[in-house]
């Protein structure tokens, strides 16, 4: 018999509501790992566009997740940097590695 | 400056391959919760599609992470049920419940 508590259903579907979106785990984990340069997040991930990276970026940084700051040079640099919030996210990577790794999921693991 | 072996992008992808589509995480929530039955499940997931729920068990199932039984009975009766390999998800959802929890992300949070 599973337990009641070990997870409520409201709190993950609101949860995979903000950071559930295609990209958007990958994404993290770039920055978790200390990505911050759009192009630098980009060139880890094979296949995303620009226009759906900028659209994750945005969301993010609505979502308090992340900050966009322009550094001010000639010309004018911006970089992405986790708040608290994103940084609150490791645990969540720590145990979707330990899982993955635990299980051997790998790319040829049957996609969605 | 964050730490680059707090994630490996190609597990992090190749886990939500597995687990990532939409509904999958408040499905496994649900079993991790006890649910079994596929009417259990459909009743706590507020609009998702008979044909969806089944096609992500179909997924789950031929990624090992539940079993389906059939329970001889008249008329027969069908059960689910998390394998170790489902069952080993359960710090990932108690992650998600800590940080929706921590931050408070409810329904209300921007939508992706």
């Amino acid at each position: 018999m599973e337990q009641a508590g070990i997870c409520q259903i409201s709190t993950v579907e609101a949860v995979m509501n903000v950071i559930g979106g295609k990209w958007t785990f990958p994404i993290l984990c770039n920055l978790l790992r200390g990505d911050s340069r759009f192009t630098e997040i980009q060139h880890h991930l094979d296949g995303i566009s620009p226009k759906m990276l900028s659209r994750r970026l945005l969301e993010l940084t609505e979502n308090g997740i992340i900050t966009r700051n322009v550094i001010p040079e000639l010309p004018p640099r911006v970089e992405y940097r986790l708040t608290a919030k994103g940084k609150d996210l490791r645990p969540l990577f720590q145990a979707i590695g330990t899982w993955g790794t635990t299980w051997n999921i790998t790319e040829t693991s049957t996609a969605q």
